[in-house]
Parts: structure tokens; C-alpha cells; sequence
């Protein structure tokens, strides 16, 4: 655990607040080489020193503007503390933007050159010296602000991560591979793709239904369709006899023919969207509402989760589809407190179904924000191109957030694999063909998927999809044992490299490549380049694939093969790799080689617990602790209160 | 003039208007088949109808938000009505977006397809029937609205623009041709163009300095610079003498070196940009010294205007450029009222400078608002494509507010020509080609341009535009005196083609075509296509080119020349056609031949005036009367006190 000095990062007096026309002006200091970072779930910048965000709820955030799925008020600094500003409302942000008045008059006679190019007129100038972070709330009169200490960048992450109730510990079966079927499925579609991943042998985990499976969306009546789906129960068992988990799509607003319509008109807001209801899941009596139908007609069915879609809002895009901002709702909170609160309301009212049965969830969602970091639902959008999915996956583990770069479309066969290599290597590795009835591998692009005109080489792409399925599963009790400190610890299993090396200014910009666990690194390619540069920090790092050893404290250009994306490995790390399976059963065992990387590895900790229930939260599981000594020989030392065995280690191996 | 039936559009009895936790919420009706136009220069979309928009200046509007360098907070509908909530607050409009809660209820039952796509699922639904437009305005605790009566959108248009003031009526030499020179421009670059025009028979009115012009810009000192322009003067009148009007770059920071500097900071913002204060141009005190600077060293030297930059500011883009929303100015107005506000007070300042030597200028400015019809600045920005430049002439004649589709960068000699037809067809013929040191028809690749690469064909381009710009000489007087109609009676003369024809369904979404005056149909072609589908509206129209007649009420595609957009004049015009002319100079004479179209046409009225003073205000102003009777007569009838002729009829040429 970090310790605490008990010294506030910022002193009261260095901070300062008053009421303004339009709410309350902060202004926090910011020295003059500090970097800001978080801010919840930015997609189009990493770096927000000198830049401006607005904490707005956007499903079509469309420039760096602070729009996002998920956006956050809490930053970080590499100064070494965090800031978390309690409002649900559309706070700015300005990471030191802007000087006052009269600032630079001493500047007067500094020499300019005439710009002949926009950049060279507006002249990016980094305000100098020390300046503010100035945050504006708007409508407020007052305000909580905490402050994280440090001492250093990834240990405020961490206080704010276990502030938040500590990370999310997903169901072992979460972290397999999810399939998201063609949205016009019926029965017979499921059933065909379910039975082909098996007769293949591609490792599928969770299998997900689009909007078919109800009678009704756009809006919800939250009820199976029985014209394409008859006797669904019957699906729903054959499905858990090849040990698929399902996962169910669905958005919050509740159609006129849902039965809860009824019940739920009363707790509603004053606005309804696609014609259905806006549930106040402010209020306990549409959370109990809520959380009941999906209990009795879903969970209690032994479905795993939901994808809970479209409580990002936008009123911008081809439809104006979400609730206004000025819309009212029972509990108090207008629209603008609502679209910044929908996502972690929602998430929580599932999740209280979910706990009432001892049953953990992975689930999917569309919106998060603050203190989210316990809720086990991972964000998600099919909007982005490539780099912007892996910007993601760099960006949310300053803010307690999960993002699926999901693999969603491809351009070409090669496009495919590209994705398939960075989805396996991050929290989620969800494929989302709603679009298309057969695998991509078969065929990337839609019509043509659609008529049956499949690759002619589809068995070589299928073979490397599978590979990198593969390599998934043989991963998953290192990324387990991962997401077990970000529980009891609040690290975060994927983050920027900036929070493992604050003090190394060549990883304050890099947004395309992030730590999985304490020790891979992964910097993924896109398919439109056949070569990328690889910056490694200081210290020794090991090829993934091939073993081969890199000398960090610099860049390599790397050419990856198609299926082995640059993927390094830390020097003196032990590295649990398990024998690849189809899936992740609840009486699992994995058989794991140990893999260590140079001399005097520092110990690996395998979390184990019996992976589906709470029961952990009770001190129910054990603690293994792999070590590699002096003397070459490396030792299993089990300890805790879990009485099965979920992990025999068969052999080590030793790197160097 | 139009009358009035004194009947309110909107009763009170159906305007809701209440207070809520964030501002104001304001309700008026919307009747199911109204159109909604307005908004200002709104980029990205023409028809508003069951759209968001919010007001809020912003020099980089990336999607359809509303974000503009001139929202209005003012709308027009096609039952023939328009509203103005005059705030300068970032109001939200929606347009009939949202549908109260139970609305849908009785759609219980009505079915929907699965979608298997966004647009599909989203299906974006027209909300059908009656229902509101609800303006939120953030802060605000009372509000002041306006509702301009009809009987149709043009009258409700016209009164707004007459309530403002009426429109602009610009120096006739104005209407000219403008070309703004390469930034880093010293006198003898400048001349080395300017002569270069004249030696070409290149039309140019007016010559455009860009920031090199200053010792400093970014912000600005507002002295000439000795280096790049030693004796300043006497470049001014070799310019002047060429028949030259001169207009210098600027914008509103002031920098510490600025003589200004001092005597403006305690009228100015708490904050700086790029080193310089804002002056807060709300206050009698920073008005008067900053026109009363430019009238010292610009004015009195003869400089026609200015070109008022970076008024619209953003935060979003590669930097933060302008003052937060969380600014205070010392008139008490805050950084969100200011940024909403900045446009209009920065032209009002300069205008009352040229107001007090009685001189008429035409100008350039990046942001205006509401009310500002009467100011003679034109809106630009460089940022666009072809097409939407084409739109924002579309769009800004519904809220009084004039647009340059600016030439200032082409892809190849023939989108170059391309963006000149649409230019001499628009309000504001700019070519601004401050990155590039020789003008566009010599090379448009820029780096080639720099070093004197010049296209092998170089001659017949300019040829091409030669004509062009000729073209918009000879329509000066037609323009001049639709302009006069935009002054005395508020009709826009440049307009959408559904204000003329609001009952025809047809026009409503036409985004790409545009009246000029009363008889001139314009429908721009761009580079990337080789044809186009024109709409004619009923009733016949005549080709420009050609005299070839069309018959209305139907679409054509043509294949234009180039060098020939599609244009069409009304049947039943007379147009007068000016023998073109290299400027207008004070005492220009302009000999017309008056084009007769079809049969017992409409008459035509010239205004004639000295073109450049205000004196047309104390009435010193003629009003031509050109008419064309059953007998094959054209007849010209000249009533009114200013003593000389300005126009000269030569011959009458009737086309049938």
C-alpha cells in the first residue's frame, strides 16, 4: 500500500474561488513544468497542459474540445497529486491557457517574425512560468474539491482509484474473447456462428446479441422477440452447454409496450427520447423498477451482462436523439446533471441486480464519469479510427475508466488482424460484427459478407485470429492477477507510460502505446503503416515474440509481422503464461508456464479466487506468490482462505 | 415599403417562459409543417427545422452546433414569422427536437424495422405534428423578445434587417475586385503586384495588407513598420494614384509596444491574448481611443478599411488563443458575453471613425451578431471547402449578416477558376492570397508559387479570370442598387432561394444555390464536378451566358463552361450591364447597356449616389427609374437632388 504524508498537495491558500455572473471561477496553481493529464475519457489528446476541456457528456466528440463518453473532472499532474472537482455539470477546465492582464508587458521589445502559415501567426506559445489551472462550474454556489497526494503521479491515480471504492476485479470469463453477433439475427443466425467459433476451435468467451433480441428498440421494451427467437430459453441453455456467456444489448429509455412503462412513468424525466421513457435512476423506486425486470427476466436466466448503449447523448449529429439539457427530472437534477450522471446511474442500478445474486458481472457501457473506477462495465464506441481506439486505451487509466478498442470494421484482411492484435492487448478484446452475419474473417467488407462472398484465403486469416485469440487466453491470469491491484491497490492494469516514468519528458506525449500490467508494454500498429518507432524507457526489455533483448533509454523502429504486434516485456519480471483455452469455465484451472526475464526478478503475485462471485470481497482467496531466486530455482508460496486450485504451474522458463 | 397588420405572429398566451436551475427556458410554438432558417452564419446546415443550435462564436465550428464566427440568436419560419431573444448569452435553440414525456404513448404498437446501420437504428424521426421551440438562455433571469411579423419569411427578414438599422449600402467601389497580399509582403513586393494588375488589365478596386504591415502582430503595435515599408506614405500614394483603395489587416489585441498600450489598460479584459490586452469596446472610454488611433495614423492617410481579425475566437483547435468564457471586462460584461459580443463592438468602434469624416468604407470582419445589418463589414474565414463557402452566402442573408466565400487557396488552375466564378458572385469578390507572393493565376501550388514556378499556361488563366473579374465590374450598378433595397427596405441581396419561394417545397433544403438581387439566380459549380443539377423555380429564366430560356419549376443538369457558372436571370428583368472598368474611382461614370428579358418587365431602379459618403442619409441620392413599355421603348426616368449622373444608358438590348 503507499503510504500518506498527510501534507495537502496544494495549500488552502494557494487556492482561490469566488462566485461569478455564471457560477464559481477556481483557480488552482500550476508550476511552470508541470503536465496535466485525465480528465476521464479523452479520445482526441493525452496532454492537456496549455489546453482547455469541458467536462460534457458527447457521443460524437468530434474535436478536442473535452466532449467525450466519459468525461471526468480529475486530473493529475507530474508534480505528483490529483485534483477532483464534484460537479455533475459542464465544468471547464483551463490548464494554464491563459494569462492576466498585463503579464507580459514586460515582453514588449521580444522580436516576432511574420507568419506566412497559420501556425506560424497563432504561434502555439506555452505560457511561461507559473501560471493556473482555472475551472469554471457553471450554475454553482459551491463546490467540494479534493486532492489527491502522491507522492508521485501514479500513486494519486491510486488514491483516487481505491477513493472510488477500488478498481474493478472482472469475472475471469471477462477477459476471453466477446463476440457481438449480426443485429438482424435470429435463432438459427446465433446458433450458426455459436456452433462454428466451436467446430473451429476460436476461443470465444461471450457471446452478444444486438438489438434483435427485443421485440422493440429504439425504444426498449426489454422483452425477447419470439418470431426470431422462439423458445429462447432453449437457445440460452444449448449456448451455456458450449460454455458461451451471453451478453445483452439495450439502452435505457423504455418504450410505451415495455411492462415497466407503466411503473416507471412517474419517475421519469420530462422528455422522452425515441418515444420511450427516461428513467430517474437519481430516484430509488426506478432503480428498484429497473433492476427487478432485468433480475427476473434476464439474470436469473444466467445472462452474464449487458451492453448498455446510448447514455452518451447528442443532440448534433444526423438526429437530435437525447434529452435537452434544460429537461427536468423527478429527483432534482436537470438535464445537464443527468447526461454527466446517466452512465454511472445506469451502470450502478445494474450492478445492484448483479450483486443481490453474488454474481460479478463484465458488462459493457457507452458513458461513465466520475468515481467509476469499482463499476465493472467497459466503454465503448464504434466511432473511431485506429489510433484514436488506441489514444483510448492510453488515456483511461488516469481516470478509473476502461475502454475497448473493439475491432468493429476493417478495410482489408490485414486491417482486420491489425485491430485483432490491439483489442487482444488491451482490457477488452470484443469484436462487434453487429453489422455482419458472418466472421470478419470470413469477409471484411459488409455486402459482400452479407451475399456469402467470402476471402479466398479466409482459413490463413481465420488461423491468425485464432493465434491472437490465443495469446489472449494464455494472458489471462497475468491480466487477472492485474486487475487485482487495481482492486486492492488502485493500479491501474492499462496506463500511459508517462505514469510509470513522470520523470522521462520523452513520455509526456506518447499516446499510442501503454503498459498492460507492470510489465508489457505494448505499442500497437495500424494497418496503413508497415513499420512504427517504439520508444522504450530506461532499462532492459524483451521481445514478446522472439526473446530478443532491447537496451531502453531509446526508440527502434520496428517492421511487426502480421499477428505479432510490438509487445515488450520488462526486464526482471516473472511472467505467468497459460496453456490456451476455448474459454474460461467456472471450475477452470490453468495450466501455466512461468516465464522469467533476466536475473533478480522481482516476485509475481497470482490473485486466485473462484472468478464469478463476491466472495472475494468476504477475504475469500489466496494469494500465490511465484519468486525466481539466486540459485536458479523458481518457487510457488500459496497463501490465503480459498480452498480450490485455479492455477497449477506446470514449468518455468528462464530468459536472458 | 411593407405594411403591417399590427396582429403579433405568436400570441402571449402561447409563449411559456420560465426560470429554471440554469437560466431561463423559453417555449414557443411550432406548427408541423413550419421551416426553420437563421442563426446566422451557420456553416454546416441550412434548414434548421428539428435541430439543435446553440449561439456561441467560435472561429473553428467543426460540426453542426450552431458554433459560428456570427450566430444570431434570431430565426425565421416559413409560416412567415421571425423571433429575436436578444441575449448575448450561448442560448440553445430547439427546433422542435424533443417531444414531451407520453407523447409517443399512443404509438405503443406501431412497429420498426431492426436496423442494421446507425441511420437505421437512429432512424431519425421527424417528430410529427404541432409541437415547440424551446430557447434556453443560460444565467439570464428575465429576457427581452421580439417578433417580427410577416406575411411571409421575406417581409419578417425585412423588418429584422430595418429594425437593425437597415442594410448596408457599401462604397461603390467596394463592389469591386479585392486582392489581399502575401503576409510577408514589403513595399516592393507590394508594388511589384500592384503595378502588375494594372499593367495586366487585371480589375482590382481594392489592396489588401496583411499583418506584415505592422511592427508587430499577435498581437499588434498598429504602427507601420520602417523596415518592410520605409516611408510608408509615398507607397500609399503611388497606390492611390493607380487608383488603388488600401485595407490593412488588424485585430483587437493590443500589444505592450502599442502607444495604445497605456492609455487602454484599465479599459480592458482581465486577461491577455498572445501578450496583448482586449479592450472592452463596451466602454465609451476604449472606443475613443482605439478609433480615434486608427483615424489619426489610417484613416487620415486615406485607408479605406480594415479587415478586423481573430474576433471570434476558440479554444479548442492547435491553440488557445482567446480569452475564457470566465473573463471579466470592467463594463461588466463577462468572457462569454464578450466573445458573443466582441464582432459587433469592434465594427461599431471603427465604423463611428469613418462615420466622423463622412466616408463610407467597406470592411472585413471574422464575427458579428444580431442587429448588425446596418454595419458595412463583410464576414470571412479561410478555413472551408468550396461548398460550404457557397453555403454561407446561402445562409447568412435570413439574419443580416454579409459572406465572402473568399478565394485563398485552389487545388489546380481550374478550381481556381472555379472559386472565382463563385467569388464575383457573391457579396464580396476577395481573393486573399496572403501565402503566396505572385498572384494565383501565375501558379497555385504554394511552395511552387514562392519560387517562381509558374504554370505553362499561365496566360490563358488569367485570361479566364480577367473576364471574370470584369464580369463583376459590369454588374456593379445592379449590385449597388440592390444593395439600396437591402438599406431602404431590408431585403437581402443575397438570399436563399426559398425566401423568394417559400411555398415551394422544393427550395427548402437548397443549400448550394442563391438569389443575387432580385432577377440573378446563381448556382456555383465546384472543381470536383463537371455538372450540376440546377432547381429553376416556376416561371421562366434566361441563361447569363447564352440568353437561352428555361422553363421553370423543374431541375436541370448542366455542364458548365469553364469560366461560366450557371446562372439564370428572371423573366420579365431588366438588368443593367456596366462596360467593365479596371476600378471605380470617386468620380466613375457607368456606361450601361440595359438587358430587357421577356416580356412587360419588371422596372428597374438604379440608386445613384457620390458612392462614397453618407450624404445618400441627409437624402442627397437619385433614384433612376429604368422602364421598358409595350411599345419596344426603354425609358429613363431620373427624380431626385444629387446633382450629378453616375450612370450613362448607351442601348437597350431585348432578349426573347
Amino acid at each position: 500500500m503507499i503510504s500518506s504524508d498527510g501534507i495537502p498537495p496544494i495549500k488552502t491558500k494557494d487556492i482561490q474561488i469566488r462566485e461569478t455572473s455564471r457560477g464559481l471561477k477556481i483557480e488552482l496553481p500550476l508550476k511552470k513544468n508541470e503536465q496535466i493529464y485525465g480528465f476521464g475519457l479523452q479520445l482526441h489528446r493525452l496532454n492537456h497542459t496549455d489546453r482547455k476541456k469541458v467536462i460534457r457528456v458527447n457521443s460524437d466528440p468530434v474535436a478536442d474540445t473535452g466532449d467525450s463518453h466519459a468525461p471526468v473532472p480529475f486530473y493529475v499532474s507530474t508534480a505528483g497529486y490529483g485534483v477532483y472537482v464534484d460537479t455533475a455539470r459542464y465544468a471547464s477546465f483551463y490548464c494554464g491557457t491563459n494569462l492576466p492582464k498585463g503579464a507580459s508587458k514586460h515582453l514588449k521589445d521580444k522580436k516576432k517574425a511574420v507568419g506566412t502559415s497559420e501556425i506560424e501567426l497563432y504561434g502555439y506559445q506555452t505560457a511561461e512560468g507559473d501560471r493556473s489551472v482555472v475551472v469554471e462550474v457553471p450554475v454553482a454556489k459551491g463546490i467540494d474539491l479534493y486532492f489527491f497526494e502522491g507522492p508521485n503521479m501514479k500513486a494519486a491515480v491510486q488514491r483516487y482509484n481505491l477513493f472510488s471504492g477500488g478498481g474493478v476485479l472482472p469475472p475471469a470469463w471477462g477477459l476471453g474473447v466477446w463476440y457481438r453477433a449480426y443485429s438482424a439475427a435470429k435463432n438459427e443466425d446465433v446458433m450458426r456462428l455459436a456452433e462454428g467459433f466451436r467446430n473451429d476451435n476460436m476461443p470465444v468467451d461471450v457471446f452478444g446479441f444486438e438489438p434483435g433480441w427485443q421485440t422493440r428498440a429504439y425504444s426498449c421494451s426489454f422483452l425477447w422477440d419470439d418470431h426470431r427467437f422462439p423458445k429462447h430459453e432453449e437457445m440460452l441453455e444449448k449456448l451455456y452447454k458450449m460454455n458461451y456467456r451471453v451478453n445483452l444489448w439495450e439502452h435505457v429509455f423504455v418504450h410505451p409496450s415495455s411492462p415497466m412503462y407503466d411503473d416507471l412513468t412517474p419517475y421519469s424525466g420530462d422528455y422522452e427520447v425515441w418515444d420511450g421513457l427516461v428513467p430517474d435512476f437519481a430516484l430509488k423506486e426506478a432503480r428498484e423498477i429497473f433492476a427487478d425486470h432485468h433480475l427476473r427476466h434476464f439474470i436469473e436466466e444466467g445472462i452474464s451482462g449487458f451492453k448498455l448503449d446510448e447514455c452518451d447523448s447528442s443532440d448534433f449529429v444526423h438526429s437530435n436523439w437525447s434529452f435537452p439539457d434544460v429537461a427536468e427530472f423527478p429527483s432534482g437534477l436537470d438535464g445537464e446533471q443527468m447526461h454527466n450522471m446517466l452512465g454511472v446511474l445506469y451502470q450502478s442500478t445494474l450492478l445492484s441486480a448483479y450483486k443481490s445474486v453474488n454474481k460479478r458481472t463484465l458488462s459493457q457501457v457507452r458513458s461513465s464519469g466520475a468515481l467509476a473506477s469499482s463499476y465493472p462495465f467497459v466503454l465503448y464506441s464504434d466511432l473511431y479510427n485506429h489510433k484514436v481506439f488506441i489514444r483510448g486505451v492510453v488515456n483511461s487509466g488516469f481516470s478509473g475508466l476502461l475502454w475497448a478498442p473493439e475491432v468493429r470494421h476493417a478495410s482489408s484482411a490485414e486491417d482486420l488482424v491489425r485491430r485483432i492484435e490491439t483489442v487482444v492487448f488491451s482490457p477488452h478484446a470484443l469484436l462487434n460484427c453487429w453489422r455482419i452475419p458472418n466472421p470478419p474473417w470470413m469477409q471484411v467488407d459488409q455486402d459482400k459478407n452479407k451475399q456469402g462472398e467470402f476471402f479466398d484465403n479466409y482459413e490463413e486469416v481465420r488461423e491468425l485470429c485464432k493465434t491472437l485469440f490465443e495469446t489472449r487466453m494464455s494472458l489471462i491470469p497475468y491480466l487477472y492477477s492485474s486487475f487485482a491491484k487495481y482492486k486492492y491497490e488502485g493500479i491501474p492494469p492499462f496506463r500511459a507510460l508517462v505514469m510509470d516514468y513522470p520523470d522521462d519528458p520523452t513520455t509526456f506525449n506518447i499516446d499510442d502505446a501503454y503498459m498492460m500490467g507492470d510489465s508489457l508494454l505494448v505499442a500497437p500498429i495500424v494497418s496503413e503503416e508497415s513499420e512504427r518507432k517504439v520508444y522504450l524507457p530506461e532499462g532492459r526489455w524483451w521481445d514478446f515474440w522472439t526473446n530478443t533483448p532491447y537496451e531502453g533509454g531509446q526508440s527502434y523502429v520496428i517492421e511487426p509481422k502480421l499477428g505479432k504486434p510490438p509487445v515488450f516485456i520488462k526486464d526482471k519480471s516473472i511472467l505467468p503464461i497459460a496453456a490456451p483455452l476455448q474459454n474460461v469455465k467456472d471450475d477452470t484451472v490453468f495450466n501455466l508456464t512461468v516465464k522469467v526475464y533476466g536475473e533478480n526478478p522481482k516476485d509475481f503475485i497470482l490473485f486466485e479466487d473462484d472468478g464469478t462471485t463476491y466472495n472475494y470481497e468476504e477475504g475469500i482467496f489466496n494469494r500465490v506468490r511465484l519468486s525466481y531466486n539466486e540459485a536458479g530455482k523458481g518457487a510457488v508460496e500459496r497463501s490465503g482462505n480459498y480452498i480450490e486450485n485455479r492455477y497449477q504451474i506446470t514449468n518455468w522458463k528462464y530468459v536472458n
